[in-house]
């Protein structure tokens, strides 16, 4: 019995074959090597190729050291990213390769020692009060899958070289959380004030001494519809959530980018105005070019619809001409995903992938592939997604000095060298 | 302002109060604790209570040395159960909390250490050949939630007392898992020989010496027509399959017993005969009490309609009298989950429980909650699942003598006493 495809004719795989696009090219599997994209721009009709994920070298700090290091690159103890090739096709993200973005160290590890005793003072409703986790639990439960996403993912890919990390697709994830609806919570104290149009949620990080709190609690405001579908989190995909994930418990905001999910959440506040912690007023908004920050620009909210594709990926090992599955991730923000595009051209033209695995819901990714063959020679592979909401994932980033929210299609592009 | 509930006037909890469940009884949140059921049955008219789990204070083996300890019963290097209170409330089961049956000693880790060179043998399609799993994920790509779960699962609730593991609920978990559909792969190959009745799976363990082959090896025949759903799966929960749980290729079969998921697969047969090894003839039969396995009894495969709550659980510390939300899995097998019905006096009465979390298809669980109240006292509490089948999950369990197919409800029906 032969042990290779490769010596397998074409025409006997063909021979059975009701699944076409499987076995199309299956008899030329040979071995190949995907030749590192450089980063170097593929012409100016042809937009920049994704350059491979750098490899820091740097070891996992201790309060994440039970993560899975291979999957990962170490950018800072306070911005960890999931390798490209690390997110799998299994629709959710485990936790050791969740990418981990803090604002401020975390809190010591003596806040998860009793994760029942935490508690969350909720302001701004009738009967304002303290409650224990362990109080919340007896509230109601409900587990709502989503992608968790770093205001500044794709970062790396503006010109402009914003300051902050240059995250290029790993700062995201898609997980399943468990906790206390909010609007539970909310109905239990007598219901939001009167004129609140906002909800804040403020994180239990230990500040420094001697700077102003306001200049460096993480402290974020959304608007107070989004507490329909917001959590009061103690758990992540199935466990206790880790003090690097903000246990034990974590403001949960779906659809909402990474830094307004608050982390060791200890108050929550009802209110007619925005918090006026920095991180707010200033922090995470869509600034122009060259300008600061300031309360009169949009604030870095809810996500867009967006897509990428994993596999095949910059630095992957072998990509050899034949059959060849690209796969990847979309999701629509708030909305969910309609259906995924991929392009073996650049964007020049289109072919429709199609779903696989569980649909967890609007907040959740989807992960597409499209099976198709690669002949040998350089290909620009590109995916763009639609929203249910007929939003289209967009060709061009939106500049902004702080490279956020980068949607880009163009900039997700991957040049692979078929052998 | 009040920190605690406890001194909060029920009137005002209910005043400002939409979600009824939520506010029933949250103003009595007293300490309280659970009086560990000692596995005394609770009268001739009741069903048995369900013991806590043991202790064993084991280490984990080496080769699971990253599970979570905390999490699980180590009942001996090839024997690891879930805690009834480790599954939380998100669906999946995180691979560190998944529990482990080997019925033989796994492989030398060196078998993950190129896993894409791994090889299964296909026979029994018109052209037999070796696959790596290379080659796998480049014939196609499909993800699976599904319940995995021992065929002993339990068996520790048989007053027979079976010679195995004396598993409670924790020798099961729902997974993601990723690979290559055998039917794909079947296609590839021309299809299966004509004649072929039977799907046949080996283990890539390693057999000790000097015994019959046959004796030993794991090697478990299912009916062809179950390649439909089945994998060659490479990725559990979006990681590599970890070696514990038989990476670098797994048989996925999803809706049959755990024993039908071939670890470390090797070889992949399609045939008219099933397999002749002992584990197929004799083991994993459905035999009468007293009586040894042989071909004639019907084998152990696929799973039937089941569910159990798992919070309360035996042996958590606070019970306390007031809102309780009471939650627990359910699973149809083969069939996607209907409804669950929980009882709060040992299956006299029943009330309808919701579900919560997304639906991952057909072989997942569902987790449902019953948000309600429990007065101080003793109290049974019962689940009982339905499948879109119309099958409704037994009140007896099906005595054998090993202790196999467990999906009695009676016999797993928590006493909680409340204070």
């Amino acid at each position: 019995m032969p042990r290779d495809l490769r010596s397998m004719p074409r025409r006997s795989v063909l021979a059975g074959g009701a699944a076409a696009l499987a076995t199309a090219g299956l008899s030329s599997v040979p071995p190949g090597a995907l030749a590192q994209a450089a980063g170097v721009p593929a012409g100016a009709a042809q937009p920049a190729a994704t350059p491979a994920a750098p490899s820091t070298g740097k070891p996992l700090p201790p309060y994440a050291s039970w993560k899975d290091a291979g999957a990962l690159i170490v950018h800072s103890s306070n911005t960890i990213e999931t390798r490209r090739n690390a997110f799998g096709t299994s629709v959710i993200t485990p936790a050791e390769r969740l990418y981990i973005r803090n604002n401020l160290p975390p809190p010591d590890a003596a806040i998860v020692a009793d994760r029942d005793a935490w508690e969350v003072a909720v302001e701004g409703v009738k009967n304002p009060r303290s409650l224990s986790v362990r109080e919340l639990k007896a509230i109601g439960i409900e587990t709502t899958a989503m992608v968790l996403q770093c205001s500044g993912n794709g970062r790396g890919y503006f010109p402009s070289k914003p300051s902050g990390t240059p995250w290029q697709v790993g700062a995201a994830g898609c997980v399943i959380w468990s906790g206390a609806p909010v609007r539970m919570v909310v109905d239990v104290l007598g219901g939001v004030a009167e004129g609140a149009r906002f909800m804040t949620g403020t994180g239990g990080e230990k500040l420094p001494d001697g700077i102003d709190a306001k200049s460096v609690i993480v402290e974020r405001s959304v608007p107070v519809a989004a507490m329909a579908d917001a959590l009061l989190a103690w758990e992540l995909n199935g466990a206790p959530v880790p003090l690097a994930h903000g246990g034990p418990l974590r403001l949960i905001v779906p659809g909402y980018t990474g830094i307004n999910n608050v982390k060791y959440v200890k108050r929550l506040v009802f209110a007619a105005a925005e918090s006026d912690a920095r991180i707010m007023s200033h922090g995470y908004r869509m600034s122009p070019v060259g300008a600061k920050g300031d309360p009169s620009q949009p604030s870095v909210q809810e996500m867009g619809v967006k897509s990428w594709i994993n596999s095949p990926a910059p630095g992957d090992a072998a990509v050899a001409a034949g059959n060849l599955p690209i796969h990847g991730v979309a999701f629509g923000g708030i909305h969910a995903i309609a259906k995924v595009e991929v392009s073996l051209d650049g964007g020049k033209t289109w072919r429709q992938a199609r779903f696989i695995g569980p649909d967890l819901g609007r907040y959740a990714w989807r992960q597409f592939v499209l099976e198709t063959r690669l002949d040998p020679g350089s290909h620009l592979l590109a995916s763009r997604a639609t929203d249910t909401g007929g939003n289209v994932q967009p060709q061009e980033r939106l500049e902004n000095a702080g490279g956020y929210n980068n949607a880009s299609w163009a900039d997700h592009v991957i040049e692979v060298t078929v052998s």
